[in-house]
C-alpha cells in the first residue's frame, strides 16, 4: 500500500517517477487562462486564515458542501471564517475520490508544508498553524504565485476594460512574473440578453460610438489593439449553445444588429448568423495580431435559480450542458481556413461525449488548432487522462500547450503539478508496457516541453 | 491467476478484501426499486426448476439466447422447460464478459451452493440439484428473499392500482419485511397514445370523474394519498424522450387536455406542455409528501416489431436511446426549486453519453438530487464504475443511496453483491494508490452507508 | 519494463499469450472491408521505396505530419520520396500513444523484420535496408498479402464499375486468395449533390436508362446481380447524417426522385425520404440474395477547404461527426425487420458516444446484426477496447466476426495482429481475475472464431 500523497502520488512506474522528478516536477508554470484579480496580485493582496484562502470565491468547494448536506450559511452565508472552515473539514473525509480533496491536500503540502489529512479530528491545528503562516512573511498573492515558479499568468477581462492594474503591473519592479490580460467578449455575442446594450454602452463610453455593427467591429478593434498592448496573447470565448450560420441576402449581421438596437426579438436563425458573423470577424482580427481564441463549448450555467437569486452567476449552479454541433464547428473553421484567417485556436469541452469530436476537429487544421486541457467539471484524474489519450490518439501530444489552473484562487497553483504527475503516470505506463522506447531523453524533453515550452512558443510569451 | 469467482471476486487488495467481508457483505438489502409482483409474495410463490425461476420473464437472458442464435421456440416458445434450460446451458460459456454470467453464477453459488460453471457438461448436474432443492423447503418466494437479508421491497405499480397484495402482506405475520408500492404513472403522461384513454377510466373507476385537467390531478393526489397510506416513499417515471415546456399563454395543459379529449392529434410542443406541466404538478405533490422523484432516461422500446407482435413490451427488444436534453432537464428541476416544490429527485440514464450531464446537473440543487445506479443496459461492471466514478468526482459518493435490482426475479438480489464488490474495489484502489488514507473505521461505515444505511435515511423507511 | 513492441507486445498474463501465440497468431485474415484497388493486386505491383508504401496515399500518416507542423510540400507536395521519408521518421518519436506509431513497427517487424524504432538516427539505415528489400522478391502486392496469410479481400466498389480487375483477378492462376468487390452505392444517396446526376448517367450507360425512381431500382438490381456473380458477400454504405423518413401520401421516393431531376431543391424531409426508400429497398435485396450490409455512421468529411481544394476527398480533412439518431435507425432495422427483409447488418460508428447505443441496438435484432469492429479514427487500443468490451457486456463477443483493416495499404494487414493482442489480452484479464473459468479449449476455438472462421460463416465465403 502507498502512503496517503507522498512524492511519488499517482506515480506507479520507475520511468513515470524519473520523468516527474527529474522534468516535470522542477518546470516553471506558464498558466495562459485564469480568472485572477489583477488588482490583487497589485496590491499583494494578503489573507488571515484558510478560510478566506479556500471558502471566499471556490464554487467547487461549495458543491462539495452543498452535497454534504451543510447548511448555506455555512457555505456563502453569514457564519464566521471558522465556523465555516470547521464545517468544510467536517465534510473533507465525505469528498473522497474528488478533485477538491486532492487540490486541498496539495495546497496545505505545498503551500504550508501539512501532510496529514485535513478532517474534524486535525483541524483545529491544521487551522491554527496556518493562521499563522498566513500571518507571517510569504503568502500574500505574490508570493504565493513566486512560491510555485510562476512566469506567466494570463487573466481573464472584458474588452472594455481599462487594465488599470495590469499596466500597473507592468511598470512594477516586484512583481517578477508576467501578468497579461485575455480578450474575453461573451457579454457581446448574447445579443439576446439585457446585458449586451449595457456592453456596448461600457464599449462606447471607453472608445467610441457603438451604434452599429460597424461601429462594433471598429471598437473592437480598438479594444484589441489596446489589449495587444498590454501583452494579450490569448482571447477567450465561452458558449453554453455553439452557433453559428452564414449571413445570408436575407439575414445580415449589419440587420440583426439594428434589429436588436430596435428592441424587436430576435429569431434563432438570426441569433446564429449574428454570433457567426462576429465570431468570424474576431477570429481574423486575432490571426492578424497572432493572438490564440480559446474556445469553451458546452455547460449548462445558473441552473439553480435560488443560487443565482441569491448570489448571481458563478455560486455552483453550473453543470455539463449538451454536446457540440461538429457541422456547425466545423463549418466556422472551415470558412476561416480558406480566407487564410484561422488563428491558432484551442478548443475545450465541458461534456465529455465531444472529446474525440472536438479532438479529431483540431487534427484536421494541421499544428495550428489544439485540443485544449480537460476543463472544470471534467478538471479530475479521469477527465485529465481522457484529455491526455486524445492528445496520444491522434498525435497532438508532444506539441499540447498542457495545464492551465482556470481558477480564481492564489494557492490553486498545485493542479499544475496535479496534471503533470497525471502525465508521467501515462507516459511511464506506455513505456513500461513496451508500447513506447525507454528513450528517456526524448521523453524528459517531451515532458518538459508540455509542462511549459510548448506553451511559451505556441503563444509567444516574451519571457 | 484467481479462481472463478470465488469468495473474493473482484476484489484485488487487501483493503477491498476487509471492507467486502467486515462491512459490505453482511448489510441488508434495502431493495428501493424493482418490479416484483406482490402477489407472488404474498402467495409464496414456488418454482419447480430453475428454467422457471430464470427463463420464464428475465429479457436480459432472452436477449443473450438470441444474440447466440437460439431458436425463439426455446426462448419464449414452447419448448419444456428442460429443453430451454439446456439450451440455456450451452449458450452460457458464449456469455463471457456479460454481467448475465456473473449473475447466474452468484445466484447458482448463494442461493442452491453450486459453485461450479454452468455449461453443456455440467447442465444435467445443476438440473438435478436446482429441482431437488427448489422441491424442499426454503425455496419460496419469501425465503429467497430473507436468504439475501432483504428488509425494504419497493415494487413498480399503476395509479389506478388497488394494492391488494401490497395491503394483505402489510397484514401478513409471517413476511418480516416491508413490501411498499411505487406509484407509476407513466400511462398518464402519454397523452399521444391509444393507451391514454384506458389509463384515464381506470383511475376514474378507482376514484373519481377524470374528464378535465384539474379533475386528473385531483384523482392522482387521491391515488398518491392512498399509495402514502400503503406506505409508499418511492415514485417513479420512464422516458423514452425527456419533455418539458413551460405553459403559455397559448397552450396550457389544460387546453392540451381538451384537446386531446376531443380526439384532436396533438403537436410536439403541446405534448411537451402537457408532459411538463403534469410532472412538474406531481413532483411539487411527492415533495408535499415527501417522496422521492426517479426519473429513469433515455431508452429506445419496442424497438423489434416481430418481438412486439409476438410478446407485447419488454420481451427483449428495446436499447440505448438519445442523449436527454440539458436544458429541457434543468429548466424542470430549476422550476421546481424555484417554488420550493423540488422533491427529493434521483435521476438514472441509460444512455452512458448522459453519464456526467446528469451527475453534475444533480449536484446543482444539493443533497437533494442524487445520481442514479447503473440502470438496465448499463448495469454491468464497466456501468457500475462508471456511476461510481461519478459519484466520486462530483463529491456525491459518500451520500449516495447505493444499488437495486430493478429486477423482476426473486434470485436476482446477487445484483447487490455485484455492486458491492464493485464499490469495495473501487475504495481500495483508491486507498492503496494513496488517493485517499487508510481510515478503515470511516471507510467501513461509509461503505456501510452506501449498501443500506444512506437510503433508509433518504427515502425515510420505517425499519 | 517490457521490451519494446516484442513478441509478446500488449499481452501481458500468460493467459492471453497462450491463446495469441497457439491460436490468433496462425489464423488467416479475413479482411471484409477494405479499399485496396483490384487493379493493383493483378498487376503484382511493386514498390521503389518505404516513403511509396507508407506515404503516396495514408492520410492517417498525413494527418500526424500536419499536426507536427511539417510543410504539406512534405505531405503530399513535390518533395522527394526520400526527403518525405526524412520528415516522417523524423516526427515519429512525437507519435508516441497513436495507432500510426504501433502500426508502422508493427510493418517494419513483420514485412522487413526490422525491429529497432523509426527516428531520425535510424532512418537511413531503415530505408537503404526496406529499399533493398522491395527491390527483391516477395514485396509486390501479392507477395505482401501472402506474407500475411490472407484469404479473402473484400474491396470497395461504385455500382456503375465494370469489376474489370475482380474478374481478371477470378481467372488469375497465381493469386490465391479471394478477391470480391463490395457494393457501395454512396453516390447514389446523396440526391441534394452535383455528383448524383453523373451517378446516375453512369449506371445507365452499364446498365439501362436511368430516368426515374423504378428504373433507378431496376439498374441498381442488376448491377447487385453482376456483383453477386463475381462474388461479392458484402454492401457497405456511408453516412453523415443517417437519416430516415418513412414515404407519406404527400412525399414518395418516386416523387423526391422526379423533383431532383427536375433541378428543383429538396428539402430536408424530402432527402430523408428518398435516402430512407433507397436504403431499405436495396436493404431488402440485400436480403434476398443473402448479403451483408454495412453502416459506416458518423464522420464530418471534407473540413479544410484547403485540402479539398488541393487534394480531393480523403486527404486527412476529416474527423469525427455527430451521434446517430437512434430512433430513426431503430425505425429503418425494425421497418425492415417487420416485413423479413432484415439483411444481415454491421453497424459502425465513428462517434464513440454511439458505441453503447448501437451495440445494444443491434441485440434488438438477434444474431443477423453485429456490432462492427473499431473505425477509422476510433481504431486504436482504446477503441478496440471500448468495442470489444460492447461486444462482452452484450454477449455478442463470441459470435463477432472480428478486425478488417479499411485500408487503401497492402502493408496494413498488422492492424488484425493488433487486434488480435488486444482480444487476447483482454480475454487473459477476464481470466486471470477470475471473471470467467480457465477453459483453454473453449477459448482458443472462441478466438480463433472471432479471428477468422465466424468471418468466413457469416459472410458466407467460399474457402
Amino acid at each position: 500500500m502507498r502512503k496517503f500523497m507522498d512524492g511519488d502520488f499517482l506515480l506507479t512506474t520507475e520511468t513515470a517517477k524519473t520523468l516527474f522528478h527529474e522534468h516535470a516536477e522542477n518546470c516553471p508554470i506558464i498558466d495562459y487562462h485564469n480568472h485572477l484579480p489583477a488588482a490583487e496580485i497589485f496590491e499583494k493582496k494578503t489573507y488571515e486564515n484558510l478560510a478566506q484562502v479556500w471558502l471566499a470565491a471556490d464554487h467547487y468547494k461549495w458543491r462539495c458542501m452543498r452535497v454534504c448536506g451543510i447548511d448555506e450559511k455555512y457555505i456563502t452565508g453569514d457564519a464566521s471564517d471558522y465556523d465555516k472552515f470547521m464545517k468544510f473539514a467536517g465534510i473533507m473525509p465525505k469528498l473522497i475520490g474528488t478533485p477538491v480533496y486532492h487540490w486541498a491536500h496539495l495546497e496545505l503540502q505545498r503551500y504550508f508544508g501539512i501532510d496529514i489529512p485535513l478532517k474534524a479530528e486535525t483541524v483545529d491545528d491544521i487551522w491554527a498553524k496556518t493562521c499563522d503562516m498566513l500571518a507571517g512573511e510569504g503568502f500574500d498573492a505574490v508570493s504565493l504565485l513566486n512560491k510555485m515558479d510562476v512566469k506567466v499568468l494570463c487573466t481573464t477581462d472584458d474588452p472594455a476594460d481599462d487594465l488599470e492594474w495590469h499596466l500597473a503591473i507592468k511598470n512594477a519592479d516586484d512583481i517578477p512574473f508576467l501578468v497579461l490580460p485575455s480578450f474575453r467578449p461573451d457579454r457581446f455575442f448574447n445579443i439576446e440578453q439585457p446585458t449586451w446594450r449595457g456592453a456596448l454602452t461600457q464599449l462606447a463610453d471607453r472608445y467610441e460610438k457603438v451604434s452599429t455593427w460597424e461601429e462594433l467591429q471598429t471598437a473592437l478593434c480598438k479594444s484589441l489593439d489596446f489589449f495587444c498592448e498590454a501583452g494579450c496573447k490569448v482571447t477567450d470565448h465561452g458558449f453554453i449553445h455553439f452557433r453559428y450560420a452564414r449571413e445570408t441576402a436575407d439575414i445580415t449581421a449589419e440587420a440583426v444588429f439594428d434589429k436588436a438596437m430596435s428592441g424587436a426579438a430576435l429569431t434563432e436563425e438570426e441569433i446564429s448568423v449574428f454570433q457567426g458573423a462576429l465570431l468570424k470577424f474576431l477570429a481574423a482580427e486575432y490571426n492578424k495580431r497572432d493572438m490564440a481564441m480559446q474556445l469553451h463549448l458546452g455547460p449548462i450555467r445558473n441552473n439553480s435559480p435560488k443560487l443565482v437569486k441569491a448570489f448571481g452567476a458563478d455560486a455552483g449552479g453550473d453543470s455539463i450542458g449538451a454536446a457540440t454541433d461538429p457541422f456547425m464547428l466545423g463549418a466556422f473553421l472551415g470558412d476561416l481556413e480558406e480566407t487564410d484567417d484561422l488563428p491558432k485556436t484551442i478548443l475545450y469541452n465541458l461534456n465529455p461525449a465531444d472529446s474525440a469530436m472536438l479532438a479529431t476537429m483540431a487534427v484536421n487544421f494541421g499544428s495550428k488548432v489544439q485540443y485544449g486541457a480537460a476543463w472544470w467539471l471534467h478538471d479530475h484524474i479521469r477527465g485529465i487522462n481522457e484529455q491526455l489519450d486524445q492528445l496520444l490518439e491522434t498525435g497532438m501530444f508532444a506539441g499540447s500547450v498542457g495545464m492551465l489552473t482556470d481558477s480564481r484562487s492564489f494557492t490553486s497553483f498545485g493542479r499544475h503539478e496535479y496534471f503533470r504527475r497525471i502525465l508521467c503516470e501515462k507516459i511511464g505506463n506506455l513505456v513500461e508496457s513496451g508500447q513506447y522506447p525507454a528513450d528517456m531523453e526524448v521523453l524528459g524533453e517531451m515532458v518538459e516541453d508540455i509542462c511549459w515550452r510548448n506553451a511559451v512558443r505556441y503563444f509567444g510569451f516574451d519571457i
